[in-house]
């Protein structure tokens, strides 16, 4: 029984996003290497392997040491952080690990200092500016390459992008203009040097683009991750259906104020995490409520929000037909805005 | 050496804090009852011995469960979850326990469920409307006291409020008022009730109020948390000044974007949290640089901010006559937006 807020998955809802990837995967002849930061959990992992997943994406090198008990090839898509460069020697000793560069500063710093084999790709900002190579500056991606080049250890796997300014589109239109203008971007740069590294490849991986666009020309590798779980974020982004939600919080009743149509939940920003999204006609929201269903839930209740979050206490409003149907006691079921972080919040779950 | 992103105390800060208030307290004749929802932690938890403190606030079972060990008279302000009976039941066997109470529904589970004498305090909304019975529904507060009556575990403590409505504030001065505003509506409860409950406490607790004045009329408790630490919010506020602040974050340096003035930081979401605060002139924040001094940080940097949090990226706006300063490698000390929430997200620190 639910007592404090707790994590639910509905894992055969995880099982079909996890394959309608796979599917999507295979029939674009991509490699198929999801991002594990999403849910960070080895049992969850482990649900990819009967869909022929073999390796994964992490965002920290403790994510890539703590999975690589079960994972041989993992790929830190994040700028390399050189202050671990131990660790990071321990890794790849291990297994086949692949780093983010995108400055001559850490190109050469590798260069000096690992001691195994270890992959890179150069982070290549194809509109998000947030990291990455601009696609323009080919003399730093030859800088990159040459320093590289002087090293036996180093060895270049590619160009990798992170297209993440789908997540400020409003539609599915705009979504696969943003996912079309970053592969166009980054393969153009794969004609320029597959002379050079004939095996080089081309990893893209925001989930909004990966579920929206069946475009994938040149594109070798796609590394989604929210996916398995998707969120009210996606929701609204266009990239899945409600239906295909497949994490949810639920959260116990400790105080209802029906002259505000409000109820009190356990379950603040240390359980949702405290992203937001900005609902067209409702304002900034924090978790939507689900109906109940058997086993799980069921479609978002409309009008019932998420309006605020204190460190534990989370304020949903209510509409006047249902303010009267909630008991001090019970559970209400909320879809988080932001998965990932939610997840990442609340470290363990619970199957639905 | 700090190698990931690391949460920094400056002990030092920390005691002269717990000291301020401690010395407040005294002034006015207060029960000293500090919320540790604001660290967690049975280490931090112990400095505030030395000051004579021997009771002290949570925000959940967990939490007073958490710190039972120690400590012998814990209030959970929360609204209580009748779903943790059981552990309230233990909790209450060996240790003197206050819940909160603002309806008739809970007041009469806990009638009928508790085992050992429990302390209740009656929640009362000064006009934050988060939780809290209206100070005009004298019924409810009469319902619920006679209820309460009909149990000899339930022990009415007296009336309790927490004036969230103090961060809505942008001057001492409004700070002053919501508080002032805050007692007078809390303090004339006393007097209605204090024939009958000659004992009663009135307790009063946020952080804001409880730093900038000294006003105190009327108040039995303060249970102010955030002041161990401060942050920017309420530096912001005007409730401290910068030397106050006790708490950073360590960041590594892995990318530096000159063309863009960005230093990408390792250090995100689930570092910070994504706790925001809405600076005037920059607009929406998430953290600001300080400057590096021996043993810990000196002042914020002026227009050194966080201006967006991934999970694991922080991006930091830079001013054109330091972007030079920092190199790949560096670690950069960030003050964060809401201490509580970075402790909590963090769960680990280092002393500076």
């Amino acid at each position: 029984m639910i007592k404090t807020p707790t994590l639910l998955l509905d894992k055969d809802k995880c099982l079909k996003n996890i394959e309608m990837m796979s599917l999507k995967a295979k029939r674009h002849n991509l490699i198929y290497r999801p991002h594990f930061k999403t849910h960070q959990s080895l049992e969850i992992g482990s649900w990819f392997k009967s869909f022929g997943v073999d390796r994964i994406t992490v965002s920290s090198i403790e994510m890539a040491r703590y999975f690589s008990c079960e994972w041989r090839d993992i790929t830190v898509a994040f700028p390399v952080n050189i202050l671990e460069i131990d660790t990071i020697n321990e890794l790849a000793e291990n297994i086949s690990l692949n780093l983010l560069v995108e400055s001559v500063e850490s190109v050469r710093f590798l260069a000096g200092n690992l001691k195994s084999t270890t992959g890179f790709f150069i982070k290549i900002d194809t509109g998000y500016h947030r990291t990455g190579v601009s696609p323009d500056n080919i003399t730093l991606i030859d800088d990159i390459l040459r320093i590289a080049g002087t090293s036996d250890k180093l060895f270049f796997k590619g160009f990798l992008t992170h297209a993440g300014n789908t997540y400020l589109c409003r539609t599915k239109e705009e979504i696969s203009d943003v996912h079309n203008k970053s592969l166009e971007i980054i393969t153009s740069l794969k004609s320029k040097y597959k002379r050079k590294f004939p095996d080089l490849t081309i990893s893209v991986g925001d989930t909004p683009g990966c579920s929206v666009s069946d475009n994938f020309e040149g594109v070798d590798e796609i590394r989604p991750g929210n996916f398995i779980f998707y969120d009210l974020m996606q929701l609204s982004l266009g990239s899945c259906t409600h239906e295909q939600i497949a994490v949810a919080l639920s959260c116990p009743v400790v105080a209802i104020h029906k002259e505000r149509n409000e109820i009190v939940v356990y379950g603040g920003g240390i359980h949702f995490s405290k992203e937001r999204l900005n609902h067209p006609s409702i304002g900034t929201i924090y978790g939507q409520a689900a109906e109940e269903k058997e086993g799980g839930w069921g479609r978002p209740i409309p009008g019932m929000y998420v309006k605020s979050l204190s460190q534990e206490h989370g304020i949903i409003s209510v509409p006047d037909s249902l303010i009267n149907s909630y008991r001090i006691g019970d559970c209400i079921i909320v879809l988080p805005v932001h998965s990932c972080m939610t997840v990442s919040a609340m470290r363990a779950f619970m199957l639905s």
